[in-house]
């Protein structure tokens, strides 16, 4: 019988986010492989193995699903938010790419799920209801001035953005780069959406002018949003609304 | 009792990516709002009534939500995607924001949903799998000058592109400019993704190197991804998968 590997997201935290799609995948699976957290969030059953695994061995937790696939296994490789987006999706692509020909051949499927950017605009209104970007702000894997030059043009752009991986304790200062650039960038004082656990019950979402934003407010389990320069707060009892309009006047 | 409006995402189709978190707030509804072909999505049941309207009326749509809950209602607005990517959560903020004050007292929500670059990116692989943007088409609402300078900086950038609304009876020119605007800029023959009513059985996805796109493989049922630069196609026995890899070498 022929193995397969699903990439499934879980969204970002709350089970009310998980898809039908996905539960399903999760109750056909005979192995499920990802991140600790992200694993436990599965819950154990007779006839299901567990195999979680630390943070960055992307491509090597790739390859034990690939391999436990072509022994015939039905292997769900777990990511938080969408698989696509910044998450294991990718990585399992390229360790295909480069690895076992018979690999091309499993029946490999990726299944979306929210991602913590599409919660966190939702926890706060539409911050990203107009043309918008989304950056991984770890220079793990490309250098900083790259980074720096999409945050720049990106700004020129007039694109709301979306910040994934702002800040870790391996790089500290990541942060204060970039928040330093689209302070010169964007020029003004538009909102910026610290948005911690969302969707989680500790959830805190923080909405700061981007002109008085310090780096110490971002960590790793932050996403953080960035209007464009016609982005809108609604002041109300209670959190404000942010939205960001459709239209530009031409 | 106070009312409440709740702005949900259906997902891009398929039944099987509506979160439990939309459904839940679906089967609390009063009152259904939204576009004919998503309010038609909603099951009819006793004590619901639907309120199915026709396209390009949002802000209208949305008062009538707003009014609705000032009345007490319990009233879901309907979007499909994700109701903050190019859908109705500006729209009804929007209508708070310039409408009836006591609006902003009222219990607003946003729900999160798969938007449709997502689920058609999840269809081919991964080619949203490094930093990108999302860029509408529509000069419905702005002007066609911020379109060509976004496409163009969004190329210098070198982001995974993906565009909504590519084009429509009323504007069947757009995606040729923004196609002549993209070959232009990027200069290769990366991969160009068209995902025709993506999640639903008749979902199709065609890949075509930019350099061979023309302007008729477009329509407004269709989500349209563009890779960057890096982006790889892995053949194999039936459709290749796409994706973009996490690294860009220094």
């Amino acid at each position: 019988m022929s193995g397969s590997v699903v990439i499934a997201g879980l969204g970002p935290g709350n089970d009310a986010l998980v898809t039908p799609e996905v539960a399903a995948a999760l109750d056909k699976a005979t192995d499920i492989v990802g991140y600790i957290p992200y694993v436990a969030r599965v819950a154990p059953r007779a006839g299901l193995t567990l195999h979680p695994s630390d943070n960055r061995v992307e491509i090597d937790r790739s390859r034990h699903a690939l391999e436990m696939a072509s022994e015939g296994k039905h292997v769900v490789v777990v990511s938080s938010g969408d698989p696509g987006v910044f998450a294991m999706a990718a990585a399992v692509l390229e360790a295909v790419e480069h690895g076992d020909p018979v690999w091309r051949d499993l029946d490999i499927k990726v299944l979306p799920g929210i991602t913590a950017m599409l919660a966190a605009a939702a926890a706060c209104g539409a911050p990203l209801g107009h043309d918008f970007c989304a950056i991984n702000l770890s220079d793990n894997m490309k250098p900083w001035a790259l980074i720096d030059k999409r945050l720049r043009l990106a700004a020129e752009a007039d694109f709301a953005m979306a910040f994934y991986n702002p800040r870790s304790k391996s790089r500290p200062e990541g942060f204060g780069k970039a928040l330093k650039a689209l302070q010169e960038a964007c020029g003004d004082a538009r909102p910026m959406i610290f948005a911690r656990n969302v969707s989680r019950p500790d959830q805190t979402i923080k909405i700061v002018p981007l002109t008085d934003v310090t780096e110490d407010m971002a960590d790793m389990r932050t996403v953080v949003l960035l209007g464009n320069s016609q982005t809108r707060i609604i002041e109300r009892d209670g959190a404000p609304l942010i939205y960001t309009p459709r239209s530009v006047d031409g």
